[in-house]
């Protein structure tokens, strides 16, 4: 019997799980049909996928005890999988446009993984319009973060569409530590160990401003959160909406304003915010912030390992004029990294680390949601291959992250970027957030505002957004 | 504010309510789509449920508090239903069979009903083969039982394809009580009050046989059960199949048998259990018993109030012999009932919910599939209309019930007899029976070998049953 235990933060993200706070992440990933079999094509891969009963981590395992309420936690390999169960054959009613697929992973992605099975699903959905099809794959963030979540789909694509012999997703084995010598990975795995008391007393004064200081207007700390709407106790039902852009559109407008591409997601996120709220009647005085994962890679360096910190910064959504606002988001993440950046080398990880946990104790002893909350949306841009990548000869033309709002936060704003394109995936409550359908349309209209403050160009009309 | 407090025993519907064993009852509907409207018809039906915004009894009215640990819930009318939630558009994948139907209903009654809103569902599934389509209609039976959901759907269903002016079924309003004097109301009020000392005495004979009695093999009592697998914990997931016969066929094998349709229809599960339960190793020595609803209504007497009585039954899956095992059921069904008609008229009913009190308890316990089980297998047969009925022009060809699961009792066999159809519904934990598909073939196969014995027809092929 191989067994494994989950690290402790994986435990958070288990223990942390409800019917009211499911903990699992997916990605809703569209095809194009092959040409040459369209009609067969989703009957085939279904068949396919269900057939195949080789699987590696994380797809073979399931909790020892389908509790959440332990300490720490073991996961058991299975190998008897109930591939109908776990492979799922579904259709979009007519006409099958983005409203329709929007409502289907709103009702998929509300509803809890199975604890006491392996805690994965995956959705194949047929009937989308202009000959595509849907593949909504979901997975317990107790078994993948968003990074490794990625990368478990990206190793089972082809990045050519005659690639012959693909698996399926569980099929593939993760051979990221492939090759990296024993000594190396016992250094690594040294330097990830717990910290020392002298890395602690490094960043806490940077520790202490981000847990009790005084925002400045621009750089916000996690005393700067107004409460609003979106940070109540959440519910049960989801809502879900996407919108795709060419990268090169949000590319250019960063490059004319001097930002970063996510500078310009935090922008966007603010303006559809700031209209949503003042649709509702609900705008905040203060700005709402945002909390945002950042890569602290120093191109130059050679490292191995992600390095990845926590940031906060406002969305400006208290600010009216679109340019303004932009420019104030840049100014609150430039002081925000600048900060992180300024603490010793090798200590910002576990700064953002240490400097998260109010929050999840606010999670776990459930004052999430009553309390003012320690920032207002996630918002989070993961990267994934330049390339275009296939399956069985099927293009992926857009991968939508779909992601966890929780107690005190009922949206999430996700993006992932591949081929091209910059796929922003919103998740949220159902309850909080009714009528989500007026953020894709607004995400729209403000790249087109953007793109005309920024790079002069003039886009009359917009084709429709992926509503819920 | 108009609000409603929930009856005992319907309170005890929602005290039951639970993850693993979610309370709510469903009718799954098929129909033929009309001829001249075929492409449009579902979309337009769906827009047309959505757009109706009346509601009566039970429709509108929710939870006060959305928790079952209470001990007299209040509910309370809604007026703002959020029908896109409600009302929900699917579609089967291809080839829109009864395997595809069947997974997706499994599916569908997996999930809870959200107690924080009215509940009930209401699934509009486009794509069915043969130019047919179903409606999944769920709701939560601390609102109904089988008789009332039966009542709620019938009335909302038209007996002439060309009627005119239909109405959702929520629109529709309960006149069931309508023309009654307030009279005769008082006095039903006062028969239906609580038992009298008088009452119990009168029929605790009765129930000290039914608790401790030994059984004679044929009369059995709530000892008799034998432990099976299907009386186990149930878990989480359901699975779903279904058969349809016609009416006229089980009537002639009951008349050459000299049995009721009800000894039929459970000599037919007793046949099925006997096959599944020998495939898989685990048919006990002792015949699996059953728990029967059994209609009391003296057929010369004008009553109109329901009289429902409960007895249980062996279902003679010890016996090898298909002859002979129908011949045990009916001796068996026939003691039970003297013995319930033997009561002081009137406490028949009264008789029958003491009687299921010890199984109550042990449910709210936590006790039912832990200890030996009071029964094994809820056989129900509930007569619908015999005329046919139409939605929109739509021909409602099958009615099948989607009943509940219960901790010690994995299985509910539940028919429905329409327009000359009898439907059977076989719902069940997935955990506890795997490869249910096999019961609904054999149920096929069962019927032949009757029909041969009793009525000397040889039927040498059958059509696939519905699987789930």
């Amino acid at each position: 019997m191989v067994a494994r235990r989950l690290s402790l933060l994986d435990t958070n993200f288990l223990q942390l799980e409800s019917a009211r706070q499911p903990m699992h992440v997916a990605g809703l990933m569209i095809f194009e049909l092959p040409a040459n079999n369209k009609l067969e094509f989703v009957g085939e891969l279904v068949q396919c996928f269900r057939g195949c009963k080789v699987f590696h981590n994380p797809w073979n395992y399931r909790l020892q005890s389908a509790s959440r309420m332990q300490f720490m936690p073991l996961l058991q390999e299975v190998h008897d999988i109930d591939m109908e169960y776990h492979v799922r054959h579904l259709a979009l009613p007519r006409p099958g446009g983005e409203r329709e697929l929007g409502q289907m992973i709103a009702r998929l992605h509300s509803q809890p993984l199975d604890l006491r099975r392996p805690m994965w699903e995956v959705h194949i959905i047929e009937g989308l319009e202009n000959d595509r099809f849907a593949i909504y794959l979901k997975i317990h963030h107790c078994l993948v973060d968003g990074v490794s979540a990625t990368k478990i789909l990206m190793r089972a694509l082809a990045t050519e569409p005659d690639a012959l012999g693909q698996l399926p997703f569980w099929a593939v084995s993760d051979d990221s530590s492939k090759g990296i010598p024993r000594a190396q990975l016992k250094a690594e795995r040294k330097k990830s160990s717990l910290p020392t008391a002298a890395d602690v007393l490094a960043i806490s004064r940077t520790l202490a401003y981000t847990w009790f200081g005084k925002s400045d207007g621009e750089e916000v700390t996690l005393r700067s959160a107004p409460r609003s709407i979106i940070n109540d106790r959440i519910h049960t039902q989801r809502r879900f909406a996407t919108h795709a852009e060419p990268l090169d559109r949000i590319k250019a407008i960063a490059k004319g304003a001097d930002a970063s591409l996510n500078d310009i997601v935090l922008a966007l996120t603010g303006t559809v915010l700031r209209e949503y709220l003042e649709n509702h009647n609900a705008l905040p005085e203060e700005g709402l912030t945002a909390s945002i994962p950042v890569s602290l890679h120093d191109p130059n360096a050679k490292e191995i390992k992600n390095n990845i910190g926590m940031i906060f910064a406002t969305t400006g959504t208290h600010i009216a004029d679109d340019r303004r606002r932009l420019e104030v988001i840049k100014a609150s993440t430039n002081k925000a990294k600048a900060r992180l950046q300024a603490l010793p080398s090798g200590t910002q990880s576990l700064y953002s680390n240490i400097m998260l946990l109010p929050y999840v104790g606010s999670l776990i002893t459930g004052m999430a949601g009553r309390a003012k909350p320690a920032f207002n949306v996630v918002v989070s841009n993961v990267p994934g291959p330049k390339e275009p990548r296939y399956l069985f000869g099927a293009r992926l033309t857009n991968l939508y992250p779909v992601s966890i709002p929780m107690h005190g936060g009922a949206l999430n704003v996700t993006c992932f970027s591949h081929a091209g394109i910059l796929n922003f995936g919103l998740t949220a409550c159902r309850d909080s957030l009714p009528q989500m359908q007026q953020m894709a349309v607004s995400l729209g209209r403000a790249v087109d505002r953007y793109e005309e403050l920024y790079c002069g160009k003039v886009t009359p009309i917009r084709s429709a957004s992926g509503t819920h």
